[in-house]
This record gives C-alpha cells, sequence and structure tokens, in this order.
C-alpha cells in the first residue's frame, strides 16, 4: 500500500471572503501538491480574526501530514497571521535576527521602521521560506508553512518548500470525454465500473457553456495499471452505451 | 446597531482538491452575499466522502445563519451531496414527487432510468430550488441549501434563493489607491487610523506583477458616514505621506 501523505491549506483574508479578491491561489496549490504526492484533503477559507485563525490552524495542523497557509503576514494592522500562529502553537514571537537580517538586503536602516519590522515577527523555533521578490518571510513551525497572500510570492515559497517535504506515491490520473452521452446515460454503468476497481477513485463532471453539457469522467489512484484498468473499463463502457444509444 | 445575517460555504468536490477543475463558485457567491448584506465568514472545501460532508455541514450549519453548498448532486455514484445531509440532519431520504415531476419535464418516461432518478433523492422536510437549466432541482433543508456545482446552474438557483433570505445591512466598502507608496511606509499610519475608526474594518492588499507592486486600501462597514469618515482620514493620511515622500 502507497503512503498517502496529506495535507490541508489555509486561506486567510477578509478580501477573499467579501469577493474584492478572487482567490488564485487555491487551484495551484492544489494542482501543485497533487503534482509532487501530497493529497490535499481539506481547504478553509477564514476572516482576519485571530480567534478564528488559531482555531482553524489547530483544527486542520492535528488532522493532515502538512498544513499551508497563504495571506496576512505584510507590514500593516490586518497582517496577524504569523502572531495567530503563535499563539496557536502557544510559542512565544519576536523579531527574528535572520529574517531582520533578510528585510536589511531590501530597505536602508532609516527604512526599515516598526511597521516593516513586523514581517521579521517570527514565532519562537520556527525556520524561514525566503521571499526572492520582497524579502519579507514566510516560515515553518512545527508541520505548518506559513506562506505570502500574493500568488507570485507564494509561488516562489512553494518551489523552495517543495524539496523538504515528505511526498507520498504520485495520484496518477486519466481523463474521459463522454463524448455526447449523458450521465444519466452511463451512470449506472459506471457505478459498476467503480464498485469493480478497488484503489481508484472515479469522478464525472459535467461542465455547461452555450453549447450544452459536456462530460468527463477522471480516474484517479496511485497504481498505475488499477487507473488503467479501471480506464479501460470505462472505454468500453462508453463504447458499448454509443453502441446501443438512444438519441435522446 | 446593524443586523448581522452570516453564512458559510461549503464546496464538495474532489476535483477541486486535486486541482483538476479551479473553483469558479467561492468568488461569485462571496460577491452576491456581500452584495445583498449577508457576511460570508467561512468557506470549506471537503471531498467526495460522506462522514466529511456530514462533519462540515453539521460544524457550519450550527455556526452561520445559513449555510450554502455546491456540487454533488448529479446522477453519478460520486453525486452524494444529498444523502450526506440527510444523514447530517438525521432524516430519511427517498424520492421526492415533485422533484420526479421536475425531472418528468425534461425526460421521457424511458429516459428516467435509476441513475437519472437520484437525482430525485431529497432529503424528508427539505424544500426544493428550481434548476431551469437541466432541471434537476438543489434543495434547502433548515438553515442549508444545497445547489448544484455547475457554474451557470448554481448561480440560477442563487437568483432563485435571494429573495427569500433574511438579510443585514448591506456591507459598504471604499477603496483607495496607495499610488505608489509602500505599505510599510503607510502601515503605522494606517493602524492608527484603524484604531481610531470602530465599525469599519480597513485592509490594505498588494497585488504585483512585472511593473511592480500596487497596493490598495479597503474600507469596509455598514453604517455609511463612518465608512466616508475613516476614507477621509486615510485620503488624508496618503497625501501627508506622499508630501514627506521618500523617494525609496
Amino acid at each position: 500500500m502507497a503512503v498517502s501523505v496529506t495535507a490541508a491549506l489555509l486561506i486567510i483574508g477578509d478580501e477573499i471572503l467579501t469577493g474584492r479578491t478572487k482567490d488564485k491561489n487555491i487551484g495551484y496549490i492544489a494542482e501543485y501538491l497533487t503534482g509532487i504526492g501530497i493529497d490535499l484533503r481539506e481547504v478553509r477559507i477564514v476572516p482576519d480574526v485571530e480567534e478564528e485563525i488559531v482555531a482553524a490552524v489547530n483544527a486542520l495542523r492535528s488532522r493532515y501530514t502538512y498544513l499551508f497557509t497563504t495571506g496576512g503576514i505584510g507590514p500593516t494592522h490586518d497582517d496577524i497571521t504569523a502572531d495567530s500562529v503563535a499563539k496557536a502553537f502557544g510559542v512565544g514571537i519576536d523579531h527574528d535576527p535572520r529574517a531582520v537580517a533578510m528585510l536589511r538586503e531590501r530597505y536602508q536602516p532609516h527604512e526599515l521602521n516598526e511597521a516593516r519590522m513586523r514581517m521579521a515577527r517570527i514565532p519562537d523555533g520556527a525556520d524561514l521560506i525566503e521571499n526572492p521578490i520582497s524579502k519579507a518571510p514566510g516560515f515553518r513551525i512545527g508541520n505548518v508553512y506559513v506562506m505570502a497572500g500574493v500568488p507570485a510570492i507564494m509561488q516562489n515559497m512553494l518551489d523552495s518548500i517543495a524539496p523538504g517535504l515528505q511526498t507520498g506515491a504520485r495520484m496518477i490520473s486519466e481523463m474521459i470525454e463522454a463524448e455526447g452521452l449523458a450521465e444519466g446515460i452511463y451512470a449506472e454503468g459506471l457505478a459498476a465500473v467503480a464498485a469493480a476497481h478497488d484503489g481508484v477513485s472515479i469522478g464525472s463532471y459535467p461542465s455547461f457553456s452555450a453549447s450544452g453539457f459536456r462530460n468527463q469522467i477522471v480516474v484517479r489512484g496511485k497504481d498505475p495499471a488499477a487507473v488503467t484498468a479501471a480506464a479501460a473499463a470505462i472505454h468500453e463502457l462508453l463504447g458499448r452505451l454509443k453502441g446501443d444509444r438512444n438519441p435522446l
């Protein structure tokens, strides 16, 4: 049985919950983690409220191999992620000399005011995550990785974190176009294929546009032979249904 | 004090967690609810796993005025939302004659097979939510609104739900461009403005592109006078800082 490495993602920020900012990090991180063999099992979005962040961090870090967070690590008063994570872990937080040194690469001494120094507040015992774009680092404490919310910075941080992560067997997926067959036509046969094939999950995904519905069936699993066998059974099913096909 | 009507959103589907499908519903629903005076306080994304859906439905419906869900109400074996919601409420579930009648508007009797009839499985005591596109309804039980995952259908369902929702005072927001001022320059002054202005929340949102950082400050609140006063204080702050401006 393949090792399963799991993760949760916590998006922190009022701006996502009001719809002002449309999140671009969930889809990116989901695809990235899947690609390196980490199963993203849950995502939560919470506001910039300390008790909400603390509760979510503690609920999620205890349940999954890793917790990744985005958002709330800048210099303004609404950036409360570092303090909230320190509270969740019950550790102190202060200006970290390593983080201060990083900020000094970007700012002249007279520019490094109290607000900017907030970006060097790191929970005790954390490792830093480099930020090549704007220098203010993220950090890792325990199994929690705290990253920036700005997509370009988050993506850089994820690249620098990834080599150090434990990963499991990579999820393999195969997509099969239903090519005009309705979900209701293949649903019964698909359920039978799913029941007969252990170790894979099979999903049916309709999308809708001006030209009508388009259905795609996706087989996912970690054993290539099992995915191939289930996909073959689905191709066989769809071929059979197309032969019998009721035009409606 | 304005009444606060709150909501959570639960997105159900493996395809979002693997990154195969990029969610388009969170941003839409967030903006929609904000626009009608409902405060979206939390979002969760969970896989197509009954116990996960049941746990999330029960955690969220007890905490907020409303819970909205998307996904998992089609005819295939991975569509388990209705059964999971029935389980969360501890009620039975069966073919609902009203839902069957809706499906009959779309399907001929010989087309209405067992898989399609799954879409008429509705928890006991639920009201139906019409689906003008593909007929298979969503439903409301208690304070939980179960909608389709396909964006066009979800959006139609939300339009039909909205007139029946309790709404609170609408959130008003004012956005102020920092026009080249760095967050670290205005952070201290902005914190002072935030501390001096009750009843508003103030966020600072950097974005990053090839041309560098762009910062936007957003004041949100339900009292127009309070929002206007805080926004004026921020304009005054930024004007003062630009006058003093250090070119770095």
